[in-house]
């Protein structure tokens, strides 16, 4: 006897396999704010450890009690080793097969480090970006999205056109999250790199874990030539997806840590490329 | 010459009013994270002040430059002392006035606290709930949701099933944000209290922030007699909301921090009236 | 009967009053992360209402097994509509009294919100200061603690001294935190506002929740002129407080989310009056 | 000319080395919340890949105006894969002299990750526990501290003892940081695992992050066989530290996410081995 044949043996219910007369069906149950080991796949088809923040959920029909959660955790042990662009696929629609739902969703979370060199005493350093990966599966087929979250600086427009000399500037988080047209192979689709290249071109100016003083006055000078608003960074970003035929859809945010005040400043749309 | 006048005096231009020709329109932009005072009617009338965060934003035309952000705090600063059913939606729709846009958001989350008295001691204290107002306007109208996050303890069905004694028991968060099919007056309106007492019947037992023995002798005993997944709460949140003509259409999520794992089981769901 | 001798009735112990042989005595047993309401007195003696995040704990003998914890929360409502100078002072007192203890420790923080005027336009919003009091009871008396922490804008000296044009500039936190060498009443004391006060002092410019474009030229110039590294900032905050003689002792802390990098810059010292 | 050397050319001043008169010695300045990733070694002194929170300072003498931070990052990166017993106390050392200054403390916050087998079912999957290493540098030395947090199950005493069935219970987190007589070579030293291992003795249950109903319904009945204060668990954790001569000193806390109230129950102590 397995484990669960044993404690039928003993008399015990299943009782999240009962029946639920309650009519409800549920969106989506499961786990959230579990911490894991994961493999990444870099664009070089590398691999990259990191830890993730991981949700997983299924659908719930309206005639069964509950879900086994425990299963969702063993999907993930099996996947965690091989998360790329077909592997997170796999981990997706075996989730909602071995669950037995019409619907899943899993969602990725975790810093991502690709090794920069600071842009005059090219001195490296790793820097940090925070990455995700959400998919859904329903008996249709499989859907992924990718996404980044790239700190920048940000120089105030209004600040250097009024001001005689200076301008405010601060940290500002740009999030992209896209959707492929194609079934992404890594071949054909877009990754986190492609993303952060993105990001940083439309703030003022680039950030990294280790500046020289050559570094920090390029920077300085970088930003206060390229001033931008949160409003013109999205637009920005929609810029150059737009020129991009891998990009189907399109999350975009800037959020601001305003220097002059103690709350952000954000600009977010949601861009879908339109019938050609 | 008021300040705006003489800034154009000095020459300076009004960077956020120039032309844009990228041709985004971005669907929010403004301001989040900004702590504030406010004043919050309860169900009774009567006002409770507590701090709020606050987000605002509204949609930006594809040809213009930027919003003018400090008008964002001043419809704020005027509202701030009456946050009510009706309070609430003249301060959504001028902000979408005063940004002179077609589209304005503004969400406020704060604790709010009820004198609970302990069930068996009636002894009483100041229990927190924190709940969020969300307002969206547009020329058509305004349309208000009201939610709250309410903490319970749940008590699993399974593990009182299968264990020859005891039940793994745990601290739970119910969501629960409706909007409602008409015009919220306070009258015929539905207010956090509803919702609490719907997601706390919801639970195993409530939670209490003072308890004597001879409570926790009886909170102990009612979530070992009501046991319940996170399955289980939304439906039951959900059935209750049902007979509620009052709510058009809910979001219910809950959470546990599970005691026997280090991460949290969550079901959640999206509901709405269907024609009547 | 009581509640608690009914208990006793039923043939139940009272199981934290027992015995305990390990010999292991307690530095701090209590409760944390307890949000509660609270009225808090401004420098000119009138109150205002806020939330505070609440940690309360006694030392526990080695000989006893447990602490009762609903005491603790007793105080706490007893006391939470009147904190000033002698009435947290008398919590923490009481704290002690109540739990039987040898020394008893309270801790609430909570944001306190002064009006401020923009410099150039006089335009007025609620200022955010995060503040904090801290006591400690034994029975040779009771010591408290008072502290702020300060949004201000920093700008690098680094920076504008060695680019061309422009300097990065960001949002930092001050904190400071001191103790009184007298029984502090509220006439001879120290209050939050004369720490808000140095505190903004030592930074590059203020902040302000509201800005019209004529004061964010005059704070994006003020920074210009007045760059400080966070080493700058905690030895002036300390000059500062040199010359005040009500204050005995420091802990200062300054922390810049640098515009440059994702990380912080801090810097932090204990300063203490040596013998007069 | 090497860019430092550069900018002198081009007249700019090193500003950070420039003289101070304000008599002010700063005890920590530098960098804090950098994410980088590491390799830090297990018992078995095989490296495991994780991301660490990183925080380095060093003390500033009163003459100087600041010091440059840029260089912490160096030394981190160089040290950042050989996080183990020797490794680590190099690169606290190294801090303090690439700094040129009399005491430096470096501290790393990361998740380590342990396989573990659920008790019934053998099923393994991947726990977590949040692990720090902190070190402080003078010319007399240096000295490390390990530090671990641990989920576990706590099952209260009193509701067991009150109640005619059930008992509430809940998360809690058990940390433990100690201090080694010795230089901590491997061989002789405590390594994380060790602390682990006691932590979750002194819970009511351990947590793991996959169960399956067998496994569930053991840990259940062992938390209901094992009922634990706050003020129990940091006391067995102390007895059992007492009986390891490997431990000089030690800080425990135990902090209970109560089911029954929406605020923590904590027990928190600092031990030392006294004179043998």
């Amino acid at each position: 006897m397995n484990p669960a044949e044993q404690l039928i043996a003993l008399g015990f219910e299943d009782v999240q396999s009962t029946d639920d007369d309650r009519g409800v069906l549920i969106d989506e149950v499961g786990i959230e704010e579990l911490s894991y080991p994961v493999s990444v796949e870099r664009r070089d088809g590398s691999l990259q450890q990191t830890v993730s923040d991981v949700n997983m959920t299924v659908q719930l029909a309206h005639h069964r009690r509950g879900i086994h959660m425990s299963r969702l955790v063993e999907v993930l042990d099996a996947h965690a080793e091989s998360i790329g662009p077909s592997g997170f696929r796999e981990m997706v629609a075996e989730t909602r097969l071995r669950l037995d739902s019409k619907h899943s969703r899993v969602a990725l979370r975790f810093p991502y480090f690709l090794r920069r060199r600071a842009p005059a005493s090219a001195i490296s350093s790793m820097a940090r970006y925070e990455c995700c990966l959400t998919g859904v599966s329903r008996a249709d087929g499989t859907k992924t999205e990718i996404g980044v979250r790239v700190p920048v600086t940000s120089l105030c427009p209004c600040s250097k056109e009024i001001s005689d000399y200076g301008a405010h500037n601060q940290r500002g988080y740009v999030d992209i999250s896209v959707a492929s047209p194609w079934p992404g192979g890594q071949a054909s689709g877009i990754w986190f790199e492609d993303l952060i290249e993105v990001a940083e071109s439309a703030g003022s100016a680039p950030i990294y874990p280790l500046l020289k003083r050559t570094d920090e006055r390029e920077v300085t000078m970088q930003a206060y030539d390229n001033p931008a608003f949160v409003e013109d960074i999205v637009r920005d970003v929609v810029v150059a997806l737009r020129d991009d035929i891998r990009v189907a859809s399109a999350e975009v945010r800037a959020c601001n840590q305003e220097s002059i005040h103690d709350h952000n400043a954000v600009a977010q749309l949601r861009w879908e490329r339109v019938g050609e």
